[in-house]
């Protein structure tokens, strides 16, 4: 490898890191618990580790790595690199930015990281060319990233396009942030996971609970399956959080009149094939037709890897400058 | 004058034309009845005297007309002049750039209204300096219109922005534009009348009934007099409006993440006296606190004239290409 390029996905659960080659191709790939109860100083000697095995795993002569990138969750200064708050990990203005440069010598970036798997989307995935962009990630929450003007959006203090906390509904259930009937509160994993489980209690008949054995976990294959199946408790909850979602896409659509509309995150890796053309259909009643006419409606393109690539991106526009 | 400037807010029922000076303050100004109802060329020819009107009523010299802008409602090309829809207007995919620019020898400009308002409030008005800004105006309907990164937002095909029409409530009440539960459904002015109309024909006492006589329309100037004399009903319908503005403004924050939120338009002008400080406490119950905490809320500061202002700002943007 002539240049090198190390990417990750740091999450509250798992930290995922790929070494991008010249071509912009990934070569190898390294996957770690991040153990976030263990504390600040545990996950920074972590990721520091996983660096280094990136290095070797790659083979690559230290030499040619040319910069690192980074996507996690929470309110991050793009600009800075300051991590000014992460709901699941131990991090509160914190600066891991100067410990990873001068360990590896090489310029480190960190964005938000659903913001940086629609800045991938857009600049290597299913959304390249296209100026105005929303981006729905529906994992555990539900994040948003937008593309304006062929960039993307920050936010005045960078904790802009908050979509997973837009009000559907004024006396909705309450959400995990506080408030009530946010996006999230109705569509998320969360919200799907608890409808599920508070249906099962009730005595509801449902393959998930052969699926779901001893554990209290509903994962998303899990759902997949119980789709599959025409399991009926599935089939309804998905349905409904089809049709909130389609509320939040079509109001979405409405404020800001985008060239692309994408999906993405875990819950749509799984669901998608039966989410999607669902929402597709149900995002018309929400949407003004003059606004909506013309708006693709897709699913992200590079499933797991695009907070990888949006790091990658984010590397990429920090040289530009 | 040196140099002058002719600037225009079209409405569904008004025209409404200024003279600026190069000193960008108005000498004089002319108001007009539209009566859209009688077509496309009679709106052309009434527009076209009121430039006449203004040009003689200010003296200016013929050769001191720099330019003329324009807002007028629905889905305009501010880049080409192209008015691709107009709800309270006889014109569609009309264009009255080449007319007005042949008649007076001046470019001609023209964008959607509460856009132009926005921009307006950002060049001249409360908005100056901020590079985010979120704007909410309250009339007959409810638009909006957004700043972004120092520059005025158009959506993919110049029709973003339509914030009157996210949801609120996806099983509330039937929108003019044939959604359920839109914000404009909840806080327009029609929304306010309609509600207020349906509680007098349930007997209920208001001194609304005095002011109102023998019309059925409920001017926002006899809400201010019901509201100052604290007349229950006024009061109830208000506030309820307030808490929707609240939850709508609330929901945009948390997508935005702007510097600045500025409510205008005619029900601000006449009620932002009693409706801001309550919307400014009641937002905060629809926002993420890390998102909220900075950002200012605001009325227009221009007022009736922030479209004419942002017409003006409008006219100035070309010119610096």
């Amino acid at each position: 490898m002539k240049k090198a390029y190390i990417c990750l996905d740091i999450g509250g659960t798992k930290v995922l890191g790929s070494v991008f080659d010249e071509n912009l191709k990934i070569v190898c790939t390294v996957k770690k618990k991040t153990k976030a109860e263990e504390g600040q100083e545990k996950i920074e000697e972590r990721i520091i580790g996983i660096i280094e095995e990136l290095i070797i795993k790659s083979q690559m002569d230290r030499g040619s790595l040319v910069a690192i990138g980074a996507g996690a969750p929470g309110i991050i200064n793009e600009s800075t690199g300051q991590i000014i708050f992460t709901p699941n990990i131990p991090w509160k203005n914190y600066n891991i930015k100067k410990v990873i440069e001068e360990r590896f010598n090489a310029p480190f970036h960190i964005g938000n990281d659903v913001k940086m798997g629609v800045l991938g989307e857009w600049k290597y995935g299913v959304g390249k060319g296209k100026e105005n962009i929303v981006g729905i990630f529906v994992g555990t929450g539900i994040g948003g990233g937008v593309i304006i003007n062929n960039k993307l959006y920050a936010g005045a203090k960078h904790s802009g396009t908050e979509i997973g906390h837009m009000i559907i509904n004024t006396e909705g259930p309450y959400c995990n942030c506080g408030q009530r009937g946010c996006l999230e509160a109705y569509a998320s994993k969360i919200a799907i996971t608890r409808e599920i489980r508070s249906q099962m209690q009730r005595g509801r008949k449902t393959v998930l609970s052969d699926l779901m054995g001893d554990t209290t976990v509903i994962k998303s294959k899990m759902l997949k399956k119980a789709i599959d199946e025409k399991d009926e408790l599935a089939l309804e909850v998905l349905d409904k959080a089809v049709y909130y979602l389609a509320a939040g896409a079509g109001s979405l659509i409405n404020i800001f009149n985008p060239n692309m509309l994408i999906f993405g995150g875990g819950v749509f890796e799984a669901l998608g094939g039966y989410m999607l053309p669902k929402v597709q259909e149900k995002i018309r009643r929400f949407s003004m037709p003059a606004v909506f006419e013309g708006t693709e409606i897709v699913q992200s393109k590079l499933g797991d890897d695009s907070i990888l690539y949006g790091s990658l991106a984010l590397i990429m526009e920090r040289f530009r400058k």
